[in-house]
């Protein structure tokens, strides 16, 4: 009787990081989180499952497909409430902050976490992956907008990212562009889904999609679907559509862009605000010396998100733009207002660690290492295992990530282990070596070895690896 | 109109950690991944979402409750597989190593992630926590389980966990105990279910509960049930009790007991192997340096799961027995099985981080620190505010922790924060500093302070910290 076999396989849209890649990713997290830390943001940890109205706010326009977490028990009935995977970390800290008054505001909060998303499959998207964030709640300074801004460009520094730039507006310009332009506010979110597609169709399909007639299905985009040019439009008014285009048009440096927008939008007082905000975020970054060629302010960035209230970022790799942002964020005043009576400002950013990688991976900037381990420990024969096992010790006492070997075969299979590990150090202790009270180092890298007293074991390797 | 606020609340067996807690878990980890891969173990990451048979083997026997993770759209049908998500990061391993024949054996891999289960939620488990686990993948030799044992071990150590033990055991020898003791091979798994509850219960209870009559529904102990006395025991006659009793009755030190295993166990020839593998275990740890105090052999440990072959392990907290183990494992040769022909030998062992920290807080051998910030830099007034950003840039990129003021409130409102947060360093910028050129630091522990030239500010931070 055979028994059936079970596929070895992954769900679409998941997938496994094997060691060269999670080495890789590791690294990356680690220097994330310290990165993080020196802006003085703290952990915080919540977990994967969270009650579903928690997720969705109860809104019935929520467009997310979640991941519905459930047992069997609870699926049955009974008194266990509704239960789903969140699909962000922003939402699960709302929660958080409405649950504990004890936490001092401002509260700096960073958390590295896995979210959980519905996209279909056939778009290549994953549907788990990895977030970085940093949020501050209970700061409706523009002081703290800037602090996300330079904290998320120091990472990016930290991690040696090449060419990035990280784009800010606020949505309290664009918001003020229904009264500059003349068309109902209600309209305000989708004019800003079609604007946020600048970037990718540029100005004039953007305006042509503004002006198009509406049709008659004419549903709104979901949530991270492709930005393309809809067959129907918005069905604004060519004087409209016209005054879009001269905002849009607008150009020029930092100081100038802000004029010009001042100008235009003189009178509409929520656009006026707007521009105060960031003439305070930019002046707070210049003071804080972070560099300008890593930031820019465009006036044409909305962000898909419904929450977002104040200034919004989003960042691209110059060399890779059409993966999109790499790390995006705002300031969202309302959404602790879901769960308190208070209200609650915040400010946050995020990084898709996912993304990144992939795209450093593209930018053939990322490294491939076989394994973390420095030094190879051989069994030269059944008598010298003791000896073998006391090196092994030593070296990792030391600090020094030694693999022990663990198979079968002789030192001809355990050279070709080392070797394709790409190990650097081998230690061998035959039989000549214990009779001598010697041991035998190989450096891989450069092709030689040398044999030396068993007591200059630990030197020897950590000179060996600093080389 | 007022609109309905949603709860901020967790399904029951979830939690958050807030800063303090989710400080002393970050600072853990990331000990547990350094001594992990000091023993040359690599990272490995996969999904939390797995395939359902893939987790479940499609056995008819398994008793854990999953948490189903599946979109709406699955549920409707169509061809999505079934999901869930993982209980444990040992059987998707087992699933990695089956698909990716390229992986270079001895395959040794740590994996720090969360698990879910659908845990009865008034036992007061958690239905998601974390595991920290390592294991070597196709090594059969006990050299590999010895590394396991020492390497978590050294981990405990380097965690400064008080007064730990690890116990060692081999399914093997409990395996030989049916033709020692003349019971049906069958029935080894139910009697070693009794035999684990030993250290719980005791010898004369486990006796008791081995004898007693068959009830008509003695339905197994399901895994991770309070191993409490059965009304109900496994009907053995008495001679086989009594023979089951001279085993558990064995003791002495390590070389003692395995001597007087063997000596009881002549001739049943997986018991004979299983004390080899022990000797073999106890002379690799000896050679390693790993303290005797920190293991011992344990000839009364089973481990509930069902997959384990040989060696087993589990470890205790002298000062806390009672929370049970807080680091299992064991060899588990026919896992691998389940998705591939090939017979692939593996072997490892997990630590429970949760379980871990509500022990060392029990123990209060954990700190519980209010941020990781080490300076807090004041904003004394509006015209200081590019002085204050320049030195929080400054601390900053000099690798200090800086919170920057980001608040409303005056300079008390600072220094109460800075005190409730227990930030050891505040910098201090007002009208006469600018002026003079200089910077006042705070010492807060040792509340002191002192005006320096501003030059010298980081400095002079640096040194606070040092000391």
């Amino acid at each position: 009787m055979r028994k059936q076999l079970i596929e070895p396989t992954l769900p679409s849209g998941f997938r496994d990081y094997l060691p060269s890649e999670a080495i890789v990713r590791s690294r990356m997290l680690s220097i994330i989180r310290s990165t993080f830390e020196r802006y003085g943001f703290d952990s915080l940890e919540t977990p994967g499952v969270e009650r579903r109205e928690v997720l969705t706010g109860n809104d019935l326009d929520f467009k997310m497909i979640l991941y519905d977490a459930q047992t069997s028990i609870q699926r049955r009935g009974g008194d266990e409430p509704d239960t789903a995977l969140r699909f962000d970390l922003t939402v699960p800290l709302a929660r958080v902050v409405a649950a504990h008054s004890e936490i001092r505001r401002p509260f700096k909060r960073f958390q590295i976490g896995t979210v959980w998303r519905g996209e279909r499959p056939q778009s290549g998207r994953y549907r788990e992956f990895l977030q970085c964030d940093i949020d501050i709640v209970g700061s409706a300074s523009p002081l703290a907008d800037a602090e996300i801004v330079a904290c998320m460009i120091e990472t990016f520094r930290a991690l040696n990212v090449p060419r990035f730039k990280m784009r800010i507006n606020n949505r309290k310009i664009l918001n003020g562009l229904a009264s500059y332009a003349g068309f109902d506010p209600v309209q305000i979110p989708v004019v800003l889904r079609v604007i946020d597609k600048f970037r990718k169709i540029g100005r004039d399909a953007v305006l042509r999609e503004l002006g198009k007639p509406l049709a008659q299905n004419n549903s709104a985009t979901a949530e991270g679907e492709e930005a393309e040019e809809s067959a129907t439009g918005l069905g604004l008014s060519a004087s409209v559509v016209e005054r879009i285009g001269s905002f849009l048009d607008l150009s020029g440096s930092t100081d100038e862009l802000l004029d010009r927008v001042a100008n235009l939008f003189r009178g509409v007082a929520v656009a006026e605000d707007g521009v105060g905000e960031l003439r305070a975020i930019v002046s707070s970054l210049r003071s804080m010396g972070i560099p300008e060629e890593h930031w820019i302010l465009d006036h044409s960035i909305a962000r898909g998100l419904g929450y977002y209230t104040g200034p919004v970022f989003e960042t691209y790799l110059s060399d890779l733009p059409a993966i999109g942002s790499v790390c995006s964020g705002g300031r969202y005043d309302g959404l602790v207002a879901r769960f308190s009576n208070q209200a609650v400002p915040a400010t946050g950013a995020s990084i898709g660690i996912d993304r990144l990688c992939a795209a450093l991976t593209e930018l053939h900037t990322l490294e491939s290492p076989r394994t973390i381990a420095e030094a190879f420990v051989a069994i030269m024969d059944e008598a010298g295992l003791p000896d073998a096992l006391a090196a092994a010790g030593e070296l990792r006492a030391a600090g020094i990530r030694t693999i022990l070997w663990l198979g079968d075969g002789g030192f001809k299979e355990q050279l070709a282990y080392a070797v394709a590990q790409e190990i650097p150090a081998v230690v061998i202790i035959g039989s000549d070596e214990r009779s001598a009270g010697t041991v035998t180092v190989r450096n891989m890298r450069a092709r030689e070895q040398q044999t030396i007293p068993r007591a200059q074991l630990t030197e020897m390797v950590r000179n060996l690896l600093a080389k």
